[in-house]
């Protein structure tokens, strides 16, 4: 079987600002969610908010500054990028960068999260998901 | 159809270092890798290496400090967690917290890959990846 991320945690300042952030971008939150921790179930992939300072003390780290990590989503559509990059910027997201054409073809903005987590919105001609949502690389671009 | 993140991006600071590293973790490289750009499938999503310097032109962000995102690995038990933990360290990922009982009950470890992203390795009874690999959450915990 391949190695895949089950989990992808993003560290929260503030966990009922980010919960409601998800939620007007359409994220479902999960039953088995705790106040520290909330779940969403993310395709075959679990994607959780945790309050930052736990998940300092968990990892050992000090605190972060956003950028090192950028977290995908594939449209169908360009029109699907602008749609959800307004989305995004209604439900409390910061500004990075606005959909643009790309050198290498894609059309691609940034927004950042209440929390600075940069999120990427894309489309991209060879990495359009499939019916069942799923992003499979082609043999070759 | 449910949200998803399609891609999983990580800067990193020496392609060839980094390539190495994940190679030594058992990922395989997809023939569409470039110079710049290293794809991996992972399940139905895709994880992508990507130099930290052109990360930042694409986002608009200075350059990081991570531990605000882990990626986790869900294991079938504390020993592949332990198995999986001296895997990385051989492989020449950094010790952030070796793997022990958490007060919830899960069983989990952190190390930091060569650029500093903090990977989990843990085991969780109620979060065992299914038969296709999938972590899948249940109604209730």
């Amino acid at each position: 079987m391949s190695n895949r991320v089950h989990l992808i945690t993003l560290g929260v300042k503030d966990m009922t600002v980010s919960r409601a952030y998800y939620e007007a971008m359409g994220w479902v939150i999960s039953p088995i969610s705790m106040d520290e921790m909330t779940f969403y179930q993310a395709g075959d992939q679990v994607l959780g908010l945790y309050l930052q300072d736990a998940l300092n003390h968990d990892t050992n780290l000090d605190a972060p500054k956003p950028g090192g990590i950028t977290l995908g989503m594939n449209m169908q559509s360009r029109e699907e990028v602008d749609a959800t990059y307004a989305q995004a910027l209604k439900a409390g997201a910061s500004e990075l960068k606005k959909p643009l054409e790309m050198p290498w073809g894609g059309y691609t903005g940034y927004v950042a999260d209440p929390d600075g987590h940069p999120w990427e919105f894309s489309h991209v001609a060879q990495l359009v998901p499939n019916g069942d949502g799923a992003l499979i690389l082609p043999e070759k671009l």
